[in-house]
Order: C-alpha cells, then sequence, then structure tokens
C-alpha cells in the first residue's frame, strides 16, 4: 500500500518529514540571564508588569498644575503660584492654586489639569494669568495608563530585543527565564575540502564552505556551535566523533557522504554507531539526500547533503525549525508575494528556489525566482533575500501568482536592502 | 523671508534636519577583519572572487562519465570501465570508454557527459550498458559556470552574514576590509531616574530605560557603546562627562534636558563645552525638541528627548541614518504599506507613529497605526514591528492609501511574526 505521507515519488513530503523530526524537539530548558545580557534570546516566561507605568500621577508639559476640578478655568483668571516642582521632585505637601511644573514631575496635591507655559502669561513672580480658557484635566499622564501591574510586558516565546530591554528597565526587572541556546556540531565530510586556506588546492580538491556557512547561520539562528571538525571520507573517524559529541549536543550537522554513491558513509555509520533513523530522502529539490537519525542520548543528526545550496535549504527548512522550536519560538510564518514571471512546479517535489522579495509603491510583495538554480550554483544567492517555495503538485504557476516566501536569514528577519 | 526648509511651523523638516546631520557623516575608516570575525560588520571594499567555481569540470551526478563528443549516446551500447573517480581524486590521466565516476569528481581526459548510475545496467565488473539514450554533454559542472575569478562576491557596503561567509569560504577569502564601527557613548540625564534597579524608587523618581534601550538599539544598528553613564541634572557634571567623552567617541547620545523648561540645561551646557549647534528642534511628532550639535574634535551629540517614545524615534530616525552612513551602508528604503484605516496626519509635522505591518494572502502589505500614540506610552511598543510615517502635508488619509513604514529594529530588518 502506498505511504499516503508519500508523494507520487515515494518519497516523504516535506511537511511530514519535518514533523517526524519536530516530534524529537521539546523545547528546551529555561535558564536565568541578566537582562542585559539577555538580547537574541527567547523569553521562557510571560514577564508581567511589577508597578503601574507611569507610576504617579504626573505633568505631560513644561507648564502649572491647576485645580479643574471639572470646570473650565477662564482665560484672564489669575492665580497664585505657590512654587515650582521639577521631575525627580517629591510631590509638595501645600495646597495651593497653582505650581509651576515641568514634563514628568509628580502632581501637587489636589491639581489636575496642566497648562502649557506658552498658554500663559507671567504676571509677577507669584502669579500667572492664563491666555486661553483651560479645559479641566488636561495634559496629565495618569497612574497606570500606559501599564497596570500585572499586565504582560513581553511574552514567552518572544526574542528579546531594543524594545524588550526597555520594557524590562522601566520596571527595574533585572533577570528573565530564557530558554537554553541549542548546543549543535558542526562535521562537514568529503576527501576533496581543503579547510586551511593558506594550502593551495591540489587537482580535484575544493575549499570547505559548508562548515563556514553553517556556523555563521547557527549563530543566526540563536544556536550555540560548540564543535566545528572538517573530516575525510573515513567512517571509523567519524564513529569516533560522533561518539564523543552526542552526548553533549542537541544537534549533529553532517554535510555530504549522504546520498548512495559508494563513498556514502554517513547512513551506515549512524546506524552502526546505534542511531535510530527518523527519514532518510525526501521529496524535496534541492536536498533530496537529507537524513535525519537520533542517537540514544536524544541527538538528533542531520545529515545534510554536500552541495553548498542543498546544504542551505535543508537547514533553513529542517534545522532552522528544530532550533525553533527547541527555544520555544512559533512556528516561522511564511510570507506571499506575486510571481513576477511563471513557474513551472516540478511534480512529486517540494522546490525551494533563491528569489528576490521586493515591493511596490502599493505595498504589493513580488517574487523573483533567480536564474542559477543548480545546487553547486552559490553566485546566484548574493542577490537572493528570499527562498520561494513551489508545492509538489503546483504544476505551471502563471505570473501573479501568489506563493509564500521565507526570508534568506537564519533568524527569519527579512531584508529588503 | 520664511526659511524655505521649514514647514508652517517655522521648524526644520525631518529630511533638512537630517541632511544637515549626515554633511558632517564621512565614512569611518576600513579596517582589516578576520572573515569569521566579520558576521554584522559592513564591507568596505567590493570582493572580487580569486578562482573559478567550479575549480575544475566536474561531475553533477554519481554515474559514469563518458565521451559524448556532441553524438547521442545509444541506449544499449555496452562500454568498458577503467576505473573510479571520487571527489577528492585527482583526475586519472588514463584515456578510456568509461569511468564511474562520483557527484563532483573532476571529469576524466576528454570525457564531457555523464550518465546517472540509475540510468545504467551493470554488465560485469569491467563494463556498464546504457538503459536510454545519453545526451552529450549533461550532468556536467563546467568550470567557472557559477563564478568567474574577477566576478563580484560581495560589494562594498553590504553587511556580512553567512551566505557572505559562504561565499568567502568557498574563495578562500581570510580576510576583509571593513568600516569601524561608530563609538557611542550614552548619558542620560534627568534626577527624577534611578539606575540601579536594586534601589526602591522615592515618591517622584522613575526607572531609568532610555539608556538599556539605547545600548541594546546601537548593538542592533552595529555600533559600540564605549560609555553608558546616568546623571543627575549637574550642569557641570554633565560637561566634564562631555570634554572627557569627546576626543573619543564619533558620537554622544543624551536624553532628557533638551527642551525650554528651566532644568533643561544641556542646549547652554553644549555651548559652553564649545559645540556648534547643527539644529534644534524639528518638526516632528515626537522628538520635536531633538537637537544636534558637533564638538570641535569633530564628535557628534544628539540630545534626544528624554520621553521614551520621543527617545525612540529620534533614535530611528536620526541616528540610525548616521549610523549608517559612517558604516557606508546604503541609506534605509521604506517600505509601503496601505493603511488599514483612516489616519489624520498634523500639518507641519513629520508622524512617526506606533504600528503593525502585516500582509495578506496575496502578499499585499498593510499597516494598522496602534493605539497610545502619546510619547510616554512604552505599552504600545509591544506589538509594534514598525514605525509609520505621516509625512507634514498629509491631510487626512484614508483607509487604503499606502504610506511609508519602517521597520522598529534599529538593524533594519523587518519582523513579521
Amino acid at each position: 500500500m502506498a505511504d499516503p505521507c508519500a508523494t507520487n515519488t515515494g518519497l516523504l513530503r516535506h511537511a511530514q518529514a519535518l514533523a517526524r523530526l519536530l516530534q524529537h524537539a521539546a523545547v528546551l530548558p529555561a535558564e536565568a540571564c541578566a537582562a542585559q545580557d539577555a538580547g537574541g534570546r527567547v523569553l521562557a516566561q510571560d514577564v508581567l508588569a511589577i508597578s503601574a507605568l507611569p507610576a504617579f500621577d504626573n505633568a505631560a508639559m513644561d507648564g502649572f498644575a491647576l485645580h479643574g476640578e471639572g470646570q473650565t478655568l477662564s482665560a484672564g483668571s489669575v492665580l497664585a503660584i505657590a512654587g515650582t516642582v521639577a521631575a525627580g521632585d517629591a510631590p509638595p505637601a501645600q495646597i495651593a492654586q497653582a505650581w509651576e511644573i515641568m514634563t514628568g514631575a509628580p502632581l501637587p496635591p489636589g491639581t489636575d489639569t496642566i497648562v502649557p507655559v506658552e498658554r500663559t502669561e507671567r504676571v509677577d513672580a507669584r502669579h500667572v494669568r492664563l491666555l486661553d480658557d483651560v479645559r479641566s484635566g488636561q495634559h496629565l499622564r495618569r497612574q497606570g495608563s500606559d501599564m497596570q501591574p500585572g499586565e504582560h510586558l513581553a511574552q514567552a516565546g518572544q526574542r528579546v530585543d531594543a524594545t524588550v530591554q526597555m520594557l524590562l528597565a522601566a520596571q527595574g526587572i533585572t533577570e528573565v527565564q530564557v530558554r537554553a541556546r541549542p548546543r549543535v556540531a558542526i562535521l562537514s565530510t568529503g576527501k576533496e575540502l581543503v579547510d586551511d586556506p593558506a594550502v593551495a588546492l591540489q587537482p580535484g580538491q575544493i575549499r570547505a564552505s559548508n562548515g563556514p556557512y553553517l556556523a555563521a547561520a547557527l549563530e543566526e539562528a540563536g544556536a550555540c556551535v560548540i564543535a566545528h571538525h572538517t573530516l575525510g571520507d573515513d567512517p571509523a573517524d567519524f564513529a569516533a566523533r560522533l561518539a564523543r559529541l552526542a552526548p553533549d549536543v542537541d544537534l549533529i550537522l553532517t554535510t555530504g557522504a549522504v546520498s548512495a554513491g559508494i563513498h556514502d558513509f554517513i547512513p551506515a555509520a549512524l546506524q552502526a554507531a546505534g542511531a535510530t533513523r527518523l527519514f532518510h530522502k525526501t521529496a524535496i529539490r534541492p536536498g533530496k539526500p537529507l537524513l535525519a537519525a537520533q542517537f540514544p542520548s536524544g541527538a538528533l543528526v542531520l545529515g545534510l547533503p554536500g552541495n553548498p545550496v542543498a546544504t542551505a535549504v535543508c537547514f533553513r527548512f529542517f534545522a532552522v525549525p528544530l532550533l525553533r522550536a527547541w527555544q520555544g519560538l512559533a512556528e516561522e510564518r511564511p510570507l506571499r508575494a506575486r510571481l513576477a514571471a511563471d513557474c513551472q512546479g516540478r511534480t512529486g517535489f517540494r522546490q525551494f528556489l533563491k528569489a528576490r522579495v521586493d515591493h511596490d509603491a502599493q505595498g504589493q510583495l513580488q517574487v523573483q525566482v533567480l536564474t542559477g538554480q543548480e545546487s553547486f550554483r552559490i553566485g546566484a544567492l548574493l542577490h537572493a533575500n528570499a527562498w520561494a517555495v513551489i508545492d509538489e503538485e503546483a504544476g505551471l504557476l502563471p505570473a501573479g501568482t501568489p506563493i509564500e516566501v521565507l526570508p534568506r536569514d537564519a533568524g527569519g528577519r527579512w531584508h529588503f536592502d
């Protein structure tokens, strides 16, 4: 009987393969973090306001604090000034007709109205005249009108950014619970790879680029790289590295040697190391040879194909969702953009295409699928800010069709420059 | 005669004030940076490919390398296999009918066609039969077909991200020229501010939140915070700090004490310290009291208003463009989004409103101006991912009108989660 998760290729669909992987992605433990060090971390707790903002009734303008008491104060009124209250002063105890007051200063007792200084005229050192009628209650900031104790100021699953830092500081909150950063090891395999840029290439050799890419992309996605090695094609060396790493990491990313060629030793090496296979090969392009497995320690392995674009696609559409789930981030929401030109789907495969998303003067997003989609071509990535997602049964999509797009950035942020 | 740069308020427009500031923002010096440490830095050089990618003709599939020579090879042909070439092997010297070949392996001499292994049948250890006609020249990756030496792989003014790291690594480029990070000091003023979260607030006091906000936002924008102090309202203390900092920084950000109140000592203190005023007060809301000045050392000062939302707006729409210019980043390009509801402009002022940009299934961007726009309200920032820009002469903008929006993030990246 046909696997209902498979496409007409007999391969597992992206959505089903990802779901299998995410079954093993329980959110990581929470840990305490000083607010000032929490930038980029994901909150493991809802953060509630502990005090009202503003903490006390205060003046929204420089001017005079008056007693309106629900009545309009008439133009021409002359009022006696008892003194001056500045921001940072305690509110005065004395009850008086008028106080000179600065923005942010606490309201003196009984006052409930601010008249801006430019709507007044000084009669003498102790008296002020109103130039216009003054509406009772104006230009105040009432205690708690911005935030009440117990209100959410940030939510679990939110990344701490400058705005969250502002809100935490305004509340005097110095420590928050954040999710542990996923711990990841990178093992690039292939005897063709040369790691040291100072070493000249011999015929048949290439520079290792997947490892540096993954290290930087893991950082963008909030993970910690705790090991990063380039290996040859020696299964014994590989198995030894795996055994050492598995107890200390959440994820091992390998690149290369994962297809069905005679040197593709990783599937067998993982099996020999006791890892349980979750899936091998999925109905995606590029990236079809992807392998996922789990060690008895719980560590997951993603065996990424060696072609750099296939590595990037498998990382973006399998590892990133996994890293998000571990950190307690919600599933990423794609944007939708209209195709700038016809696009031919590839029956049975979900395609992830190098693409450029832009926008017009009306705010309509448009996506251009770039030329040079072969998985060895990295030049086109320079112009891409997105991956266009073309589904398994898409067929021919005419120009103008809205499709899903995700940012190239592994942190899920869009750049439109 | 009226100043042509001023609006009907007599105040300098945002665009003109910013242009005055940017006249003093020559790009910062270039400095060498190891590629692996260059994440987030801005390139000060175009980076050119130094070698061809691929570096040599190689196989795009696992299979057999054959001699097509422009002719179709017929189904049923039986070819003698001379041996196997794997990725990382030097190309063999021997000329032969067929070589078993792995993805990424160099083409043996004279071969120009790859037949995938699944389109063949092994006759015996030394012979292979073609199952289909084979098109000459297929499944090759030609030397230089992705990138030629001298082609751009990254451009001056581009931030180094994971993709740039991949391209640099593929070329073996270990060092790049990047722009120096702007050096910035933060001086928050106001005797109402309490910096130490362990200290209980006295009546009239508030927690300092602008400093922590600016420190995090500066980091997002690529700057280095080299000093961060919270001061009272003592002009002498302030002047002493300025004198010490000015020679060592590109920018001093102050908050508070910049309006026309009796405790607003910063304009006079800057003048006394020998700084040349570039402008004071601009036709923006919030943020009208903003002051810009320059020290003889060249250091710029932005005197930001003390209200947190005014601080954030002045930072986003004056300091961020300045930090971009210093780093050699292009001027930021706003998105455009359609207003979800009518919006009333404020004649004579450019307004920057807390807003949420979202998108529909057709890829149309829409912007909702949030409630709670007063400049002391920070609660609404939690829901904002954008600033909506409403121009000086906008009048009433009906729902559906496309307007400019910029991301809340000081790094210029959009979050749509």
